[in-house]
C-alpha cells in the first residue's frame, strides 16, 4: 500500500484536529478514521465519515413502532429481532464512507452493486498512478474443474513465475506506452484516449458511500466463499470496520446472514423427515444431486 | 407544534452530551441540531444527524478530478461549477437526517420521492395522536380557475368558518371512534385495522434521511410556486436548514436551480431574434400560448 | 369491485385489438390482459403490459455466463440455480405494469417498496370517488394479545355490526362533507384542500410497474402470514399472475422463497446436535425463546 | 462490428416468429427489433425488447390526472407539457431492453449511471472475445489546452499511426498472453484471474434494460458535445432508435433537453437588461468569465 507522505502527513493533520459535535459518535470508529487498511499489494480501504451508530437502529425502529417497544426490547435484542425478520428500514439509518483504492478489474466487479453513492478517480481528467496488482504467488491458482468461475489448484511455483512475469510485464509495457502518448512535449494523446491501454489489473480509487443495509447485503455476497478472492479480502477488512462501527449490529449480521442458510421449502421437508429419523438419501430426497450436497455442506459446516 | 414535556427534556439532555470526533462538523447545524422548527399548526422538521459539509463535497470531487483541481478553482467556484454543469456524485456524499410530523395526505404526496430512508411511525403496531391538520383561514381557497391542480381566491370569512367546522368535527368524531374501536375493555379493535376510520388531515411522523444531492431536487419542486403550499411550508424551513449546513452549496442551489429557468430549443431562437432587436409576438413566435406565457414570465420574474 | 360500463368496454376494446409483434409472448399472460381480478370489496389487480418471459431470464443469464451455459442447464434447472443463489440481475431483465384499486391506508403501506414505478390518481387534480373498503364480518378482529401489529380473535357479531356501522357511517359522512367543499355552486373548496377530509379506507387507483426480482421480494413479504390481510389479498391475487407469466421462476420462487426458512448460525448448530441425536431443548438450545418457537414453527410447518 | 454466422442465424430465426399480442406495439420499432447498429469499430447497439409506446405515457398521466384530462390535452400536447414541467413519472411507464457490445474503459462510464438493469457477459465464467477498440484516425485527438477533460486537434498522420500501432500492439500482445495463460493442457489459470491482463478497450457486452425517462436523462448527458465521443457514439445511435420508438416523446425531448439551455438567476437578470437595450459587457455582468461564455454560446448557438 503505497501513500505519498504527502497523504500520510493530511491523515496526520485530520486526526490531530477534533471538533465538538451532539451527533451520536463511536469511540472505535473515531480511532481508526481516515487510517488506511492494507488489501491486496497497493490497495486499501479506510473510513471517512460516518453517520449513526447500533443506537440511531434502535430509535428508529422506536419511531416506527411507537412508545411501547421500550419496554420489550433491549437493544441487543430489538437488533436481533430486526435483523432476524428482515426490517431493513432501521438499518438505512446508518451511512459510512470509504476511501478505498483497488484494481479495475475488481472496481467493475464491485460497481455493480448499484446501491452505493461513488466517485470514481477520473482518467479522463488525470493520470493514473503507476501501480498494478500482482498477485501473490498462493493466490495464483488453476481454473476450478468444478465450478465455472472458480479456483483450483494453486500454481506450481515454476508456471506461477511465469504467469507473474507476464502479469508484471504487460502491465508495465503498457504503461510506459501510456505515458508516452500522454507525454505533452511528445505525443500528447488526450488522457480520455490515452487510458485505453491500460491493463485491468491498474489501481483506481473511489469515494464509496452506503448505508448500513446495503453494506451488509454487499458484504453477506462478498465475504462469501464463492465471491472473488480479490474483492473478498476487501469485504473482510470491511467486517472489521463494521464490528468497530456498530459491534450489536455486526453480531446479529454474523449469525444471522453471514453463517446462516436458507432451506428450501424441499429442504425443510427432507430435515422433517431426517428428525423424524428416517435415513433420507440423495434419491429419495427430492433434491438433485446439487441442492442435496449444499444442503449437506450447510448442515455440515461451521 | 405539540411536543410533549418528555420530548423537550429528552431533546435538552441530547443537547447537553457533545462528544469529541475526527468528523467534519458544521457549527451553525449543531446549533440547532434536534430542535424542532414548526411547520403548518401541529408539524415539526428537526434535524437528527448529517454528514459532510460543503468541504466534502470539494473533496469528493477532487479525488474525482485527482491533483490537478485545486490550483484552478477555489471551493466556492468549484461548488458552481459542479451545480452549473449538474455533476450530481460529489453532492451526493453529503447526507442528513431529519425528524419530521405532517399530515398523512401530505405525507403521501411526499412519499414518491424515492430516494430517500424512511422510517414512520406505525399505526399497525401503535396508537396516533389525537392531532390534526386545520388551515389557517388564509390558506383556506377556492378551486383554482386555471390550474386544475392549485388554488384561487381565499374563502370569505362565514364559508371558511363553515369548512373549518366541517374539517375540525370530521377530523374529531372519526377520532374519538377510533379510540372508541381500539378501547381494550370495549370493542378492542386491532389497531391495524382501526386506523382506517382516521381522516386524511392526521399528523403521522418520520425519519427521513436523503443525500444532498436528492434533497436538493426534493427542495427544488416543493419550493416552487405550484407546490402545494402544505408541502412549501416544509420545504421552506429545509431551506434555511440548507444554508446553516452548507451555505455555499445553498447560494449555487438557489442561483442555478430554484431562481433558474430552462428554456427550450423553440424559446432560444426566440430569444435570438429579441436580442437581435425583433418584436417577436406570441402569434409569430412558433410557441404555443401557454409556452410564451411562461417564458414571459420567467424574463419578468425575479 | 365497481368498474363503470365505460371501463368494461374500454377492456373489450383493447382484448379485441391485437397486433403482431416480434416480442416474446406469453399467451397464458394474454388470456387475462386488462382484465381485473377483485381484491377486498372494491378493490382489483389487473396487468396492463409486460416485458419477457422464463426465456428472458435464461437469455440475460447467458449473456452473463456466455456460451458454455446452455450445455450445462436446462431452463428450468438454470432459473433454479439462479434463483437458489440470489443472483437478482437474470430477474431484473423482466417488467410487469399493473393497474391497481386499493384502500389510502394500504396504498400507504405499499408504497414503502421504493423499487418501482407508480402513477396514482391525484387527489389535487380529480375528484375521487365514493368508495369505501368495509371489511367482511370475518376479518374484522381484535387486537392480538401476543403480536402487537397482529390481529387475534374475530369479533362477535355484535360488536362487529357496531364497528361496521361506524367505518360506513363515517366514512359516508365524510365523503359528503368531501362533495359539498368541492360543489362549484357552493363552497368551491380547492380539491387539494378538500381531500383532507376523507377517512384512510377511500379507495384510490395507480399504475404499478417493477422488474420480476423487485416484484417476488414484494410478494415475499406481502403474502406472508405476517402481512396484514388486506395487502396480502392482493399479493394473492398477484400470485396467481406471477404463475400464469413466468411458470417456471413461479415454481422456483415458492421453493426457494415463499416456503423456506433461513436458519441462523446458532439456528444450524442446533439442528446439527438434532441429527445427531441429542434431545435439544429450548433451555440449553443456546437460543431465546422467541426464536426458538420460530424454529420450531419452520420445522413442523409445511 | 463482427456478428458470427451464429449470430445472425439466430436473429433471422427471431425474425420470422411473430406472435399476437393486445400489448401496445409500435411497428417501427418492430421493424428493427433485433437488429444490429454499428457503433465504433466492433461495437453495436440492438434492441431485444420493449415496453409501453408514446400512448402509454399518456394513458399513465390520464390515470394520475384523471377523466378532465381528455379534453383538455391532445397527446402530442400532454406529452410535451409533462416534459416541459418536469413530470418524470409518466415517462417511467415504457422500458426497453438493449444488447450493446462496448470496450470495457466506456462500460465503465456508462455503469455510472445506476438506475438501469444490467447483464454483463462474464469473463469470471466465460473467455473474452479477440476485440480491441482501434480509434480512427481522425478521432485520436491530443489533449485539449482548455479542457482538462477533453480532446484537442486531431493528430498528425505520423504521430497518429505511431499511436495506433501502440495500441493495437499491446491490445494484441496482452491478449495472446491471455490465450497462453487460459490454455487448459498449458498454464492452465483461472478465468477470474486471467482477464487482469487485458487492455480496457478490449470489448465486452451487455444486456441494458432501463425505463425512458432515465434513458433520456442518460442520453441527455451522452449526446452532450462534452461527452467522450465514444460513449456519444452509442447515444447517438440510441436517438434514432427513441425516434422510432416513442416519436412524440423524442420530438420534446430534443426542444425541451438536448436543445434546451438552463438559465441561472444571474443569467435571468442579464438577460433582463439586454431585453431592455442595455450593453451588457461581461465586466458589468456579475457573471464569471466562463459563465458568460457558457451563456454567449447558448444565445449564439443552433
Amino acid at each position: 500500500m503505497a501513500l505519498s507522505p504527502e497523504q500520510i502527513a493530511e491523515i496526520e493533520a485530520l486526526r490531530c484536529a477534533p471538533s465538538e459535535t451532539l451527533r451520536p459518535s463511536v469511540a472505535a470508529l473515531e480511532a481508526i478514521l481516515f487510517k488506511p487498511f492494507p488489501a491486496l499489494d497497493h490497495g486499501f480501504v479506510r473510513v471517512i465519515d460516518y453517520m449513526g451508530d447500533d443506537s440511531a437502529i434502535v430509535q428508529a425502529a422506536r419511531v416506527s413502532y411507537g412508545r411501547g417497544t421500550k419496554k420489550v426490547h433491549e437493544d441487543k435484542g430489538l437488533i436481533r429481532y430486526l435483523m432476524r425478520h428482515r426490517h431493513s428500514t432501521p438499518f438505512e439509518m446508518c451511512e459510512i464512507k470509504f476511501h478505498i483504492k483497488l484494481p479495475v478489474f475488481i472496481a467493475r466487479q464491485w460497481i455493480r452493486h448499484r446501491t452505493a453513492n461513488v466517485n470514481e478517480y477520473s482518467a479522463r481528467y488525470s493520470i493514473l498512478d503507476r501501480e498494478f496488482y500482482i498477485p501473490a504467488p498462493d493466490q495464483l491458482a488453476q481454473q476450478s474443474k468444478v465450478n465455472r468461475q472458480g479456483r483450483g489448484e494453486v500454481l506450481p511455483p515454476d508456471q506461477a513465475a511465469k504467469v507473474l512475469d507476464i502479469l508484471r510485464e504487460d502491465a508495465q509495457r503498457c504503461y510506459a506506452h501510456y505515458e508516452e502518448m500522454l507525454d505533452p512535449d511528445g505525443l500528447n494523446v488526450a488522457r480520455e484516449l490515452a487510458r485505453m491501454n491500460l491493463t485491468l489489473n491498474t489501481y483506481t480509487q473511489w469515494y464509496w458511500k452506503i448505508d448500513l443495509n446495503n453494506l451488509m447485503h454487499f458484504l453477506s455476497l462478498r465475504v462469501d466463499a464463492h465471491a472473488q478472492y480479490e474483492i473478498r479480502a476487501y469485504a473482510e477488512v470491511m467486517m472489521e470496520i463494521l464490528k468497530a462501527w456498530v459491534p450489536k449490529t455486526a453480531e446479529a449480521f454474523k449469525d444471522y446472514r453471514v453463517g446462516a442458510y436458507m432451506f428450501s421449502a424441499s429442504m425443510l421437508s427432507v430435515l422433517r423427515r431426517q428428525l423424524q429419523g428416517e435415513a433420507v438419501t440423495v434419491e429419495n430426497s427430492g433434491l438433485s444431486k446439487r441442492e442435496w450436497q449444499e444442503m449437506q455442506d450447510a448442515l455440515q459446516g461451521g
